[in-house]
């Protein structure tokens, strides 16, 4: 049934409106619910907005946010506090500082099943790790949190395994050699995202020894974002943990 | 003195609690049941065994195969015919010729709602994309493949749309742009782990324009593996499935 | 008037199919027409249906050739005589040696002002300039060719200075150095698309130092695309000469 | 001697014409028509002048601006406030502050159909979006502009399909990883001007992650110039535009 | 149940050999003597703590001391005079201004056979070669320096001949070409640490050119750290001389 | 209308001084003598043409070759056996085997104030070097070779001091760390010709150590020409000696 | 005193020729001893003179060792079994075919407290590391080796701590991510020599992966030496062991 | 003749003084006057001592000035107003400002025949071209100057061809596509020593994709110095120039 034959059956009377609706969904090469099926993805899943703050001025991110943030959540990464003074009188706007992180929208509170685990190797990493936990909190996701697990040396590990081993997803972020993704994936069958953070100098080359190593590790069962794409982490292990608990 | 050894000793009175604290920090530490954790994790999880055939001769591979076998399921990735030849006379050997992949074990038949998809762009990331369908299949993993879906322009992505938004995980393959992965991306709210082939040529670079395209997209919900890693795509993809059946 | 509105109306006789059919298309956010736009785009427009013969086998290129053929003109790039073989027998399938390319379809004769003309530095770099040449032909076009002009130095282009400088585009192959393209803008306000070609050595990096030169050239009115890519050349060249001639 | 006085003296018979072709030789090769000829290509085709400000002072500036201003529109990018200040008072100068531009000359006003249209991914771009479509304004083309297009998904592109397809050249800007010409390039068939901007993060590496996407585009039709230069891509669309104003 | 408690239930007869095998299994691996078999290699070889400083806040940084000060030598690498005032009233903690280096702890004093060798190249390698040293003595080595040996020629080397030649270690430090290492490995048959400098410009690439001469170079007996890493030289040297002072 | 008629009619009157101006401009500029300049500067000079082989067929190149030789020395680079089989009976046609190197033309016998020197490292270099060494005695210069001066550590070059410091100009040809030209310049106040080479592995990168080792030498007085570029060090060292004998 | 003087003085009887040696010795800027000093280093030390065979002859090779073959024991690496069948007959010459290495000169063996270990991630990383524990027992030294440590996850190392422990050098071989050198440094406070080795694909770019994963190792005690060369590890390893022996 | 015969000999009458110093100039592996040769080669040639300014403190570099001064002509690079104040009242001291070069010493005036010339593209290049300028002057040659040759076309060089033919050496400086060298050696059989610059942005990549070109050029009778290497250039320069003026 092609474009005419069906308008003009419901022009005919012989399907109706809700029938020829359907039908539209199903013709070949188009859509009529285009963006209409995106905008529900982004609503249900709490797939976020995201704004990169570098690069543009403060009255461009307000003029965006505000076109956005009566439907959708909208995250600002990389933002500055002179950023949130610009926005902080909007309803439901929250600063993370540790990590130049401005959300608005509700906080959201869902029961989950299991939690996503965020793992960094040294102190450092922090902003970056702080940044996928608290995309992933956003999202509405019980978060753990074990920081500069790498300090003093890989076998320190052994101490978290358990909650290591319990996590329903785990985000390692780690600068240098990048090895804690590795490490970690001796301790769980949780599938784990990697984030290489630019933290070193040298041969790191701002997180590329990192993105490297995690790429080539050894061990099956680690996929990687962006160098200090936090965001992007926790967005990944959100969809992951909305899957799990979908069931 | 093994454990057996040492705990009976202290049980009969011949040492004292010190001198079998003492006594177990000297044993091989996999003696306390550290491998077998990792045994178990492999075995239940289903994390394969891998061995990587390039810089191997077949004897090598045959040696290694055969103390694994029996106990674990074994990859065997970037393989020859020559090397099938030389272990097809094990019990449970399978060649899997498109993707070069050679399985040892059983295939597991697994109960499991909802499926994992693999997307490729075009017709040379077949072998890339059979090897991520394969592992995640002989993993026990129900599998559905498109592929080819770039060969004409981006827009047909749209006819796939119903079946890409249903997925579980969804892998995308893709060389050249790494656009593929992005553009599902507007379709499904499932986690993607992109996948870049070292098809093209010129800046192409075998393989790296995809994979910084990919960690660069301006969609979030994407990780990424090694470029040609179809492999690593199809354990990661595995290891989420395995959560998302586990609840 | 939202989807639901239009289709009511047309159920109620207040618009006809035709109107309906209007409205449809302009809906926000949707195109009933988007595959067959992308369609006609390509049949009237003459951009053709191009598969990369790397990793595929000649099976899988007749395949891909055969769903393809009656609708399209179909370009093979990087093809083998082999390949050839498996194709010849298809109406009009021709194969251009020097270049490695296989066009299907018929050749078009179109009535066009001004010509294309295609300028390459050394015989080296020839299979490039081919490929560029053969594609604008086969897309119907007229084309010069000047090949070689930079072998016994830069100077010699003067010779051809009212050639170059009546061009509609010119197409500017060169390896190495990648100096050609800029001398060439000294004798043209034509617009100038510039291929760099893997021909060289050392520093040269398969063609990176030609790339880099020609997107750092200090005269402005070129545009590059990738490396050895003369069929995306003479696309690019072949849209500019359609815009030109459709007015 | 002169070119004049050397002819005068030839036809006076003062020398003979072999003295006059050895003397031909010796002239400075510009005076016989060399240079002007290039004058006249800038003048009648509208190729500006550029200066790149950066690593000038803005006395050399000044300086190199007075001796052009005469006869050749002058561009003079990524040009300071400072700089302005200090030329401001030559007749028939303007700072565009949003893309550091500063342009002296009058502005041309042609009759011409058609219009560039300039495409932006995000408003992070903006800066080397309005460069462009800056450019091409001043050198007498009816710009249109689509910015931030590419904010909330790719998807949104559809919005401005007509637009699109109508135009005769598109500029597209894009960082990150660089999809936006990809996509447009299903919704037309004018050429398209890439142009990869530096804003992004990691492995983005200032651009040339978005450089190398767009270089190794699956669609064919799009040629690219340098990572933030839009001045370049103003003059390439600006030249298609000539000549297709010149039928 | 910790690991006294289990093993004396055993002694007791309160469970069985097989159940006290199933507790020990389970409990957290470092109770049996893990890390402390880390912490006493650290402790008797005087491999240090080290925390690099960018990044972290000066409260952190403080933090991560105060946990470990009591147990372990600390060193604070990269390391700015605000964080120094922030610790300087912890016992033992000295600042190396020079190299920007913090060390808290007691200096080993200890009774050495032989010296660790430090060689730069020229003066700007300094703050390189001083973290070096200054790491190797506060370690417990006798250590020697010759800066600025190549000043004013490869040839001056000759004049320090004998003291090279009797190092038991020796660390050289070089940017631009590298070229120390290599000249020095004429001279000793000491096993020689290399440090590439960021000193440089141009193709120096921050010290890319030094790290690759240095791992190129064409006599034997060079080993190599990260570039500017004086303070992994001071280590690598130190552990040498820790083997040679034992036997 | 060539130059002479057009001269001619000046000088009859049948032309005005401004129409002669105008036709002057219309010529093909090298009739101006434009193009012999180049050619005397070429056979003058003894700069010789140079066609680099890889990627011509062998009749592309014998086509190339009979346009040149009778007025100009050919030197056809990176040679086959074939293709000196399909050159051979060219008159004057000599292959050099150990370069891969082809000259066509008279060699030339001058009388020359000292010698060019070519040193290489290894025997591995013989190639570059004899390429070098050969072009520059096929262009008339006195050659003396030092090779292999490498072999056994630098020091050796001691004993070469006498004729390295009495050179007009030294080609220093290097893999590996690149080291010889900087070692050399200790010797000589001549100018150094530096040919880094592809010999080597692993971060040797195909000759880049080398040529940034040479690029970032600490001994000023040495310049480079492209990895394994023997033909190209040959020509400069070849330019550097004429014009000292001219004196 | 110059030159001169000095040798006047002994001419003159007023200095013996003890002392002139003395003197001469002391002369600035040069040294009597120079190569001698080298060559003791050599003898005694047992640093082996290396012919690296890609690129070379076997005639040439043959002529190179003849040379030295009396004075010095000679390694020749990456040799061809074609190679070995030249120079076969040479008194003393051994073919190790896993690692292409063959020795000429008698097989040294010493009295030497402990030994050299050599440890290897995978069987691929096998001729690696079968070349360093070659050169490290062809010079005299007592070498373990420890293969295929990483084939079945990174915890199996703890089975050979105690091996891994008492090392005096560990020379540590691995590909893909590099981890190994890491997880090693756990288990010992000897000095690690880590070798990259080229095996892994895509971004692991023959080594360069494992290279920067070694260099930007979060624990400190490693030092690296270039892809794939284990002939360098091995003889570090050695100068490292001949000091420790030397006490 | 060993150094004990030779000196027993003097010492008894054997030989004259005169005879010992040749002998002990021709003694295996060594030199009596190794240093003095660099000592007269650096005084009598003008071989300029360089310190480096950056990474240095101003009592550094004064330190290293006092050392050095009495002997011989020192030049500071990348030099601040700061540092030139610290120095100013050492005797003879210069400071140029445009290139931000300190030259200690007399100024040089020698009876030259021939001229350098130093080109420059922009006039962005012009620090490194005056460093280049000024070096070259300092020691003495005669030194012209064609600055922003390339700022209105490649043509405009045509205007300057007699200076350039009639030059003893050329340095050619450019940024960008670094095309200004290849342009240049058109007019001249002058040997051309490139600088590239860190001028421009994108791929230009500070200076690397002008490096690349020049190592490219097409035409023979190029080398090249480090980027942004004006001292260098002229010091290569000035040493051809004195082999010139020596004959």
């Amino acid at each position: 049934m092609n474009i005419d034959e069906l308008l003009n059956k419901l022009k005919d009377g012989k399907i109706s409106v809700e029938e020829a609706k359907e039908h539209l969904k199903m013709l070949p090469f188009h859509d009529l619910g285009f963006a209409k099926i995106d905008f529900h993805r982004r609503l249900r899943k709490g797939i976020p907005e995201v704004i990169y703050a570098p690069g543009k001025t403060k009255e461009q991110i307000k003029r965006i946010v505000m076109e956005m943030k009566d439907k959708e959540k909208v995250f600002i990464t990389r933002a500055s506090e002179e950023i949130y003074e610009e926005l902080k009188n909007i309803e439901n706007c929250r600063f993370y500082k540790e990590c130049n992180l401005i959300v608005i929208g509700k906080k959201e509170i869902k029961n989950r099943n299991g939690y996503i685990l965020v793992v960094s190797a040294g102190s450092s990493d922090l902003p970056v790790a702080e940044e996928a936990a608290v995309t992933a909190e956003e999202l509405g996701n019980r978060v753990r949190k074990i920081y500069d697990i790498g300090v003093a040396g890989v076998h320190r590990v052994i101490n978290y395994m358990e909650e290591i081993s319990k996590a329903n997803v785990v985000i390692a972020v780690a600068g240098m050699d990048g090895i804690l993704p590795t490490i970690i994936s001796n301790f769980t069958s949780a599938p784990i995202i990697a984030v290489p953070t630019s933290i070193g100098y040298g041969t790191g080359m701002n997180g590329l020894a990192a993105l490297m190593a995690m790429l080539n590790s050894c061990s099956p069962g680690i996929a990687v974002v962006n160098i200090d794409n936090g965001f992007g982490a926790g967005v990944v292990a959100h969809l992951i943990n909305e899957k799990i608990n979908s069931q």
